[in-house]
Order: C-alpha cells, then structure tokens, then sequence
C-alpha cells in the first residue's frame, strides 16, 4: 500500500518537533465518564470510584506479531486494540481506556499512520473506549505498536486463573483454530504472488477464517452475557496461544488437572475444511494455533443448567485432582498428555 | 558487554513457551496496598479507593533514545521506569505501578534483560513501585523498551499544563542541560574509542553529567515538597524536551505569554565548563538539551515566599498576557522570540 506513488505522502519529519499523537487522535471523542483527561498532558487522569482497576499490555512487532505485505494498517491498528481488551474481559471486567504507543521507521508516510489509527478509532468505537494517552517515536527499522489496555470491575466479580476446583466444567466459547488456517491461507497467496504477482488471490471459500485473522474480535459480549445468566465463572483466561497452553495455565494456577474431551472443541466448518486442504489435523491446530481471543473459563456444576443449550458455550471438558494431570481425551478414547506447542515468539 | 565471551549467555529460544516476564519479575516484591494482583494473570488488579488514576507511557527505542555502546543495560532499565516516572510526578500525583514491555532480537542472552530488569527492579525499589504486568516479544532487530506508568492522585491537587494565569512565576527545579552535555561527552568518547580501543577514556571531569545522562532521577521529591510547603502549582510539566519547548506547552495550554530570563537559568559549574570546552552556549543547551527530567510549574505570585530562598526552586520568568507572546530577556536585556529546537525523534 505505502508503495502506492499515487497517494498522498506526508513525511513525518515533516510535521514538526511534537503533537504527532495529538494529531492522530484529535476526532477521538471521551466517551467513558471515568475519563477526565485524556491526551495531551503529561498524563491521562481517570476516576474510577469504588472500582477496582485492570491494566494489561501487548506489544505487536511488524515480522513477528503481522506482515504488512497482507495485513492492511487499519486492521492491524484495529487488532493491536482487541488483543489487548480481550485480556482486560478475561479478568470478567470492563474495558474503558487504552494508551497506544508506536515506534515508526521513516518509510511510513502521515497517512499510513492514519489508517493505523482509523483501525485504532474503529476499535475505540466499537468497543465504547477511550484513547487516553500514548507516544510516537521513530524506529530504526518496522513499525512496533504497543498498547495498554485499562478496565473496571467490581471486586466481587473479578475472576483470577487459580480458582477453579476439581469437578469444575471447562468452557470456551466461540469456535477455535480459524486465525491460525486464515495465516496459513494468507501466507500462500504471499508466496503465490512472488511467483507471480498477476494472480489475483481468489479468497471467497476463506472469508471467515481470514477475517478471524486479520479483524479478530475480544469477548465483551460475554462478560455481559455471564452477568445476566447469574454465572461467575472460577477461573478464566482468554485464548491468545492456543487452546493447549491456555488450558495448563489454569491447571497450573489453580493447580489442579484437567481432562479435555477432542469430540467436544467447536471447529467451524471452514476451519474443517481448509484443515484437509492443508493436510493438517484439525486438532493440531485448535490446540496450539492461537490468536483464537476466545474466552476459556471453568464453571462449577452447579452452574452448568444456566449455560446449557447456549450457542456461545461449548463445554469441552472437567478439571481433575492435580495429580491426575492435564489429558486430552481422543475420538478413539484413548488418554494423551496436553502439551504446549502454541507459538513461541521469542524462538521464531 | 554482550560481546564479552566469559559470561555466560542463555539463549532466549531456551526459556521455552512462556514465563519470560515471570522469570525476569520473580524477585519484585508487591509495596504499593492499592496493588491487588501483580504479574502472572491476563491483567493486574489494583484498587485506588477516592482517589483518582493518571497513567503515562513511554517507549524507548535502540538507535534512537540509547546507543547500548555506552548505555549499560542496568543504567537504561533504570532510565525506563525514571522518564515514565516523571510524567506522573508532573501531574503532582504519586507513582504507584508500572508496566513494562519489551521487544528484542535474539542477539541478546537472558543475562542481558537480568541486567535491563535488574535496573528496572533498583528503580522500583528507590521509587517505591510495583512492576504488576508486562510482555516480552522478539524484535527483527534492536531493543524496544515500552513502559507504562500509573499513578494516584486527590483530586483536588491535580496539576495540569492548563493553570498558569498571566503574572504567574515560573519555576524550575534542579539545574538545565546536563543530560545533553554527558551526551555529548558519551559520543566524543565513542569516536575516540573507535579509531584507538586501546585508549581509556577520562571521565573524572564529567561524572556528574555522564550521570544526569546515562542515570537520571525523577522529582518524587518535589512533589512532596510543594505539598509540605502548601503550594499548588497553577501548571506543571515535566523537562523531557528542554526548556524552551516545555515553556511553550505551558503557554499554549494556558493561553498565556511568558517572559524567561536567561540570567536565571539555573546551570551547573559541569555544565558551564563542557560547554566553554566543547564551544557550545550553555543557554541553547539549556533551552533545547532535553532529558533533563526536572519539574516546571507556574506559582500565584501570593504563593512565592513559601519557596523564596529554597535551594530546590529557581524562579526564571513570569507569565504575560497571550498577546505579548513568548520571549526569552537575555543578558543584554534584548527580547528574543522562544523557539521549540527540542530534539525531534522523528527527524532523526
């Protein structure tokens, strides 16, 4: 896109010693009461009452975390917002502010920064936020984006990783697997158009999983959902690295063992059948694919009438004694050790 | 010091899936009551009660705000938390946590983030801070330091940069263009280190400016200070950009003019000589240097004999209508017009 000579292209040496942030997020509007200041002081200034606050932060790094060859700025600006608020859901709380950071290499023009933070005003919309704050730098090299993400939660309803009990049903909802196969099919056409960049990628049969991958969506709706349905759930984590791992984080902070049923992970049909497009067991990659931003959280029995029967649940297993380890449980029935093979950033 | 093939070197891939932060925060001890959860969920807890939240981010990029050929990690881990710092002090709020992200390329060894936390774990204690949350990630290529700060504050002592009235004083703390003029020392030192590595560098004359450069402190201090001696600045703002570019934020928030006395400017005897050494003006160092992390605020004239006389305020002009604009009064007594040269990361 930014090879486009056609376009506009605003240096941004060009604009001069400061306000690049306030210039990107001039049309934000405050829309949360809890802000009082956002950008433009040292510091944004928030009162949150009686409330207790959730502060998470995520970094995305431009050849590790995305690819700009296909993924477009204003949903990556977009994404680098939902991965952060799905975070802030997983603790069972609101999300309200976020600060975002960028460290950008010269090559970039004003108006690619603009896209970005359309993405990023898109998401802020969407998902009732406020852009409270932030820094613009040059890098030396890609585009780094970082984001902290600020929510509210009663203290009563606040849910950690270690309270789930033995006995407990294991719930995720969604369906998983789909961001992993639309990389997967994304990554081809890359190489499909260095051969030969006349062929026109035909995606019709991937829309869902490619947008799985490039627009991914956080979870609120289901902080909301388990509030009506009287439901707090005894653990919880959102599914960022792949079912597998998310599953031995619970099990190992509230130390306890888990036996996942493989009949039970929801998988799109799409997922299905780009899986056997790609010879890859499908499985395989619900387990360990990642970037799902589905919530995984355990309920006790007692609670499993009120979500029976909901389309946004699926129960896919229990937790266990400790002792008892963390199984996945086959279609053959046979017992298999969890292992986390989830991407790995730091061995890419 | 990563070169040096003595010490030992764990490769990053090596720490497995997860657990990098964890491993780097494990010895940071929870000191702040308002910190419910720290590291190790999808997000960190706190609880601030009445009062009210700012929050501030920064990021520090490799090639751009450090060169590691003379900025040993520990002193930059310990920069890190210092510049974020500053912004909440700026707010006359109290620090309280910090969350720190960083991005980096496989070239460094565990040891070297030990060393980057180490520093960040000194500052933390001296600045009586929690470190609840954070992201590791590779890099493509250099390190990236992303750090965001939180802070409490009573709502009624929140200092904007919006307050100065004209007739206001405005004050300085501490001394002007130290941090540039260790700068300056730093990278004569890395030439001459470059074309003779034998050659040790002489260093005696400069400690004081080396430091203000490599380790610079945050004005906690100040804001316990004014609040002891019962002032309420009408503005403040951190010097992060020198003198003269912060001068201009405050008035142009503040819809005032501003007279600044360049007799008054606060200059240590190290500064005053590097400068005579190195043939540059100390006052341009001053007004433009940056990173000197004091604090500048504007006072009610009724409230100058409560700091009249203190070593840790200089008073270095007054406030005027809008209309009259923004000079600096030189020793001459000429006027000249102030002018933002701050140093600009994004035309470097």
């Amino acid at each position: 896109m930014i090879e486009d000579k056609n376009q506009n292209r605003t240096d941004l040496g060009s604009l001069g010693e400061f306000g690049l942030i306030d210039h990107l997020t001039k049309n934000f509007t405050i829309k949360q009461k809890s802000t009082i200041k956002g950008v433009g002081d040292d510091a944004a200034v928030m009162d949150f009452k009686k409330e207790q606050v959730v502060v998470t932060t995520d970094m995305l790094v431009e050849g590790v975390h995305f690819d700009l060859s296909y993924a477009p700025l204003k949903h990556l600006g977009y994404k680098a917002i939902i991965v952060n608020l799905s975070d802030v859901y997983a603790m069972n709380a609101q999300a309200t502010q976020v600060t975002v950071s960028i460290a950008v290499s010269n090559r970039f023009p004003l108006e690619a920064l603009e896209e970005l933070y359309a993405g990023i005003e898109t998401a802020a919309k969407i998902y009732n936020i406020d852009v409270v704050g932030g820094d613009t730098t040059s890098s030396t090299t890609g585009l780094i984006i970082s984001v902290t993400a600020i929510g509210v939660v009663d203290a009563k309803k606040v849910v950690y990783r270690n309270g789930a009990k033995p006995n407990d049903l294991l719930v995720v909802t969604g369906d998983l697997g789909a961001a992993y196969m639309g990389l997967q099919v994304l990554e081809r056409e890359k190489e499909v158009f260095k051969v030969n960049p006349n062929n026109q990628p035909e995606l019709d049969n991937y829309t869902y999983i490619i947008e799985r991958q490039l627009k991914p969506e956080a979870r609120k709706d289901i902080v909301k959902l388990l509030h009506e349905l009287g439901v707090k759930p005894t653990s919880m984590i959102d599914i960022s690295d792949g079912l597998s791992s998310e599953i031995m984080h619970l099990c190992k902070h509230s130390k306890v063992g888990c036996d996942l049923y493989e009949n039970k992970i929801p998988l799109d049909p799409q997922v299905i059948s780009t899986c056997e497009e790609f010879k890859i067991d499908s499985t395989t990659v619900a387990l360990n694919g990642g970037e799902d931003y589905e919530l995984l959280f355990t309920i006790s029995q007692e609670d499993f009438p009120k979500i029976k029967g909901n389309p946004n649940f699926t129960v896919i297993g229990f937790m266990k004694e400790e002792a008892a380890g963390m199984h996945l449980i086959t279609r053959a029935e046979t017992s298999i050790p969890l292992k986390a093979q989830g991407w790995n950033a730091l061995n890419n």
